[in-house]
């Protein structure tokens, strides 16, 4: 037996208590939260009420981050940054709502986002045995992805039908586990108020994933439903004192995505093609729409969303390739997947979760075959522009609408229509010079990536130039005329035919190659997921279930205590002071991003300069979890997640708690800066009583 | 023949007056200038006098640009972006002259350069029969190349011997003809004038490259001997009123580098490999620099002069790129070379010429193989920092120094050996944050091109992150001490090894490599030159030598009309205002990069708001060309050049004059912004009168 000389001693493996949590590490789902832990670790008692009440006070925004009711009328709290592309779509050239800020003196004044979608969680339900059941033991990559995508579509239509809510089937633990969400979902949101960027924001770029900071990084929304605000049971009462030092918080929010329990071979590929890549393009577009937004303050207004986008990806990329490149890092990873590995072996229980490691590997060696034109012709990052991604949803639609609702394209399901029909009739305003920047700019990162004699190439450039192509696809199409978007959707695939728009043809063209390379990395996607499913349950059965999942972009719960740290010999203070913020400004001259808004600058004498303004704590957070509540053991609202130190980038491959840290806006600031520089009395009002004043 | 069946019939042939030239095209040897084409398109008569006052008037900045003497006491006018190194390396927290600006008030208070070195062209001889017949028929690309440099550097040791000059054989036409171009060096130079670089570099990232514009882009050095300003001869007199559109000026400076005469197989090389890794880095080390700037004020001016050439070469090369991608563009230049071969395969003459397309696309194929390695390990982009490139010279000079002067790499040979020595014992600072960041930076870039798992970057690394490698490095490193680096280099190998320098134990650790990638690249230039040498000769043949060579960073003249031109169907002026400038700043609200410095603020009052400030002219230019004089018919001085529209970065490819234009400083908005905004009469008169005062 080969691998028994491989395997550890017994004494070994008496050691392996393998992969220990660390300290206050864990996104815990809701129906499976840390109890035992924080029993142990701080005291607490997690009851199912306490539970329930955060859960249903959490909000998901659709357009990517998290948010929490704060008064029984409807009120949500989240980020500016994540409130920043709602702000955008309704501003103009005359109202920079996004720069300059907003404040509705009254609901009349609340201003109806564009397109934006809320989703509440209201039920989890394990659904593993139905959706593992659907798929033939025999069946091929393709064949079983399929006959998963069948079964998951069925469930979720069925669930859909039954209940009216947003049904999702989320797929836990790689593959480990499938859980049915159902969402109430939120359409008619308002914009209720926005600080200055300046200040959301304050020390741009340079300060993003730093700390101490100084940001304002908040953003009213009110949900209406047929007209009027609605009122809801759950809603997270307000701190009188707000965070303090050492005081354990909870995070209630939506994780977009880690990868611990990737394999080395994944994260391998990762480190050595994924991430160069993706940051490559950051780059790239960070360049572009930097130098653009700066020949005029129009640019900068259009592309000012996208810019801060690009820029927090960028450094959020950066932070994760230093531990992806930290031989320490994946030292202890590889350790411990080998570990695992010779004690799956050992145990000669587990034959499939034993080969599924060499099942991955291949599997990923395969999608790296893909995944380029997957990126540059599925992920549109060749063919950027919204006249595009417009256009190619609507030649989709009018294909994908007449198959049955288990063979469609993910996005078309019956589950997503709302979604799809929401953002596909959005009136947001398109403009086509920056259309025009954008698609020339892919084209000729397209034409870099697969060549200039690849054939595709050739026939999306037409023999033109890069930007000559884009300047003649952006003037000729109609997709930017709702009213077109409309007539095609309706009169399907005939009638996008027949348009013979420029742009829809395009995305004809390049449909049969961005179809093939998406499925041939499905099919592997599908082969990895059985395997790291027999891995997770192996996993299960000889670590116990007491773990949590890879972040998913669903409700998870983290906590930890506030809590400084040390970096280059200095002590971080966990908590920064309104004053801070004037001393920080002082030191860099005023000048951008380190400059005061106005309204702060008149109103220095008014504040209380001790107000706590910005915190860290330990909790085990990620990207999605923006705009998340933190809150105290009594469940009370003490802060607002906005970031992590640069140091908590390498969370998504291991959780640390040494330096790592959630940064979090205090419950305290919030409301000494309404009060005093805003002068927003309801509002402070309603968050302290929970309900608008009447 | 098959030749004969594929080649084009005598009809055809007839319309091959091959590469005519366009407009006013070229970048003229001085010992080969456009006389014909000056006499029959503008009606000027080329004398010699006239020539060799405007020879030894030009002056070249070692550092990377050109300039002019404009007084006979030595004064020379260059780019304030020529001059931002030096500004830069004599500043300090204190003293921001480059920022800031400076002005002395009289010889006492001029700045000596830190290390900066200025030639003027005395003499070209034509060298091309000696260095062939160096060069044995029979022999491989690495002993021809071994031939050549030998023959080479014994030239220029013969003439640094007789003449006391700095002497180098030049490579023209690329390998058609090779010149001893003999200068007189100046190492004592000082700063005399600087202005604010918000004025300089007005509009700043977003504006550089475009037009209009509305910079001030200048800087005053003197030159000094002994201790005293030097007497010149040769120095422009200052026009009394500049350039007028219309008017046709003459640009002599010292162009970078084209690349026109390269094959298509060259040219495929550079669009699909060389200017997308180029730019992927450049935009790299923007998002790097401009993050670490933002950070504080005195990082800001650290990194200053690094993040302009990056920014600027970003943008140079997405010009540039743009050319090489736009299929119609490049379509003439394929044609263009099919039908000379065609032409050379029908003479029958060339049988070298003929087979040479081929060997260059072979050699181009193997130069693919090794030129990432030369990159990252020769050329530093893996191994970024000061301390890294002074650890290698030392343990090179160490090598290199013993073997006789032809076997030596270039840049130890005893013609380079006085400017060797004053970059290595340069005591310019170096700080030791900046230094960490950007080794680390590289080193994360070494492993995402190299892979980790490639053995040399292990070795490097070893086993730490990129972060904690370069910190350990640059903590560890003595070679920041000038005199250790004296004592190294005095000491000789053995020395260098005593010393167990840990960064240069690391450059001892790549050099076998990166020799190794060298040799095999410098062996394939070496094949290319040789066929490209057989393509210049036969052109010389077949087109005459009316021609002018890819450019070389040295001595050339160009020449055109100021001119405006037509973009998206609006009418760009050839010359801006004064008053356009305080326009411009109004419109962008006076935010950074357009705000406007506070002199200029003050001072607007005391200005003549029509005083032309910048203009265009079709003069063909590129790189290098920063800081040239710009001068009239009757060689006065009346503007010089400080960039390239647009447009005009496809020049490195093919000239055109439909909308590419050189970008010029006016002579009067020189005048009037000394003597009104800042005051300094005395260089005001200096200028007017051709010598300081006294």
């Amino acid at each position: 037996m080969k691998l028994r000389i491989l395997a550890p001693s017994v004494a070994a493996l008496a050691l392996m208590i393998s992969s220990p949590l660390v300290g206050d590490e864990g996104m815990w789902l809701y129906n499976n939260p840390p109890r035992q832990q924080l029993k142990e670790k701080h005291g607490f008692d997690l009851t199912d009420a306490w539970l329930e009440h955060l859960q249903k006070s959490s909000v998901r925004f659709n357009s990517g981050g998290s948010g929490s009711f704060v008064s029984e009328d409807g009120l949500v709290i989240s980020n500016h940054h994540v409130g920043a592309d709602a702000l955008q779509k309704v501003g103009s050239k005359e109202k920079n709502y996004l720069r300059d800020g907003f404040q509705a003196k009254s609901l009349a004044e609340e201003i109806p986002c564009a397109d934006l979608e809320l989703n509440v969680l209201q039920s989890i339900e394990d659904v593993t045995a139905r959706v593992d059941a659907g798929v033939p033991a025999t069946a091929t990559g393709e064949e079983a992805f399929k006959a998963r995508r069948k079964v998951m579509a069925a469930i979720e239509k069925e669930s859909l039908d039954q209940t009216g809510l947003r049904s999702n089937v989320i797929t836990l633990y790689q593959g480990g586990a499938y859980h049915l969400y159902r969402f109430k979902r939120y359409t008619d949101v308002r914009i209720v108020f926005a600080p200055e960027q300046q200040i959301a924001f304050y020390g741009g770029d340079p300060d993003n994933f730093e700390f101490p900071r100084f940001d304002l990084d908040i953003c009213l929304f009110r949900v209406y439903e047929d007209g009027k605000p609605i009122k809801v049971r759950h809603h997270l009462k307000w701190s009188k004192a707000g965070a303090s030092e050492g005081e354990l918080t909870f995070v209630s929010g939506h994780p977009g995505r880690t990868d611990r329990l990737l394999t080395m071979a994944e994260l391998g590929y990762l480190r050595d093609v994924q991430y160069p890549y993706t940051l490559s393009r950051l780059r790239r577009l960070d360049s572009l729409l930097t130098a653009w937004s700066g020949r005029s303050e129009e640019n900068a207004r259009r592309a000012k969303e996208d810019l801060f986008g690009v820029q927090n990806s960028r450094k959020a990329r950066e932070g994760g390739i230093a531990g992806l490149q930290d031989p320490v890092l994946m030292g202890k990873k590889a350790a411990a997947e080998q570990q695992f590995r010779a004690r799956l072996a050992l145990s000669g229980e587990f034959p499939d979760a034993v080969a599924a490691y060499d099942r991955i590997a291949a599997a990923q060696a395969e999608i790296g075959k893909h995944a380029l034109r997957v990126r540059l012709l599925e992920g549109e990052h060749g063919l950027a522009s919204e006249s595009f991604a417009i256009a190619r949803t609507l030649l989709r639609a009018g294909d994908e609408s007449p198959k049955p609702n288990g063979e469609r394209l993910k996005e078309f399901t019956d589950s997503e229509k709302e979604s799809l029909e929401l953002g596909l009739f959005s009136d947001k305003p398109i403009h086509p010079d920056y259309e025009t920047l954008r698609l020339a700019d892919s084209l000729a990162f397209l034409i870099e990536q697969l060549g200039s004699s690849d054939a595709l190439v050739q026939q999306v450039l037409a023999g033109k130039s890069p930007r000559a192509r884009a300047a003649e696809l952006i003037a000729g199409t109609r997709v930017r005329d709702v009213a077109f978007r409309k007539q095609l959707y309706i009169g399907g695939a005939a009638a996008v035919a027949a348009a013979k728009d420029p742009m829809i043809e395009l995305a004809r063209r390049v449909d049969g190659d961005a179809r093939a390379a998406r499925k041939a990395v499905e099919a592997q996607d599908e082969t990895k997921q059985q395997a790291q499913a027999a891995i997770a349950k192996a996993r299960f059965k000889l670590e116990g279930t007491d773990r949590y999942p890879d972040a998913t972009f669903t409700l998870r719960l983290a906590y930890g205590p506030v809590k400084g740290y040390e970096e280059d010999g200095r002590t971080v203070p966990a908590i920064t002071t309104i004053g801070g913020l004037y001393q920080r400004s002082a030191e860099m001259k005023d000048k951008p991003p380190f400059d005061l808004p106005p309204s702060w600058v008149k109103k220095k004498g008014a504040l209380d300069l001790g107000t706590p303004f910005n915190f860290v704590s330990t909790a085990d957070i990620i990207g999605g979890n923006s705009g998340s509540p933190v809150v105290n053991r009594a469940g009370e609202f003490v802060g607002i997640i906005f970031d992590g130190n640069i140091q908590s980038l390498v969370l998504d491959f291991a959780y640390d708690d040494v330096q790592a840290r959630a940064l979090s806006v205090h419950s305290s600031a919030i409301i000494e800066a309404l009060g005093k520089v805003y002068g927003a009395k309801d509002l402070v009002r309603e968050l302290q009583a929970g309900k608008r004043k009447g």
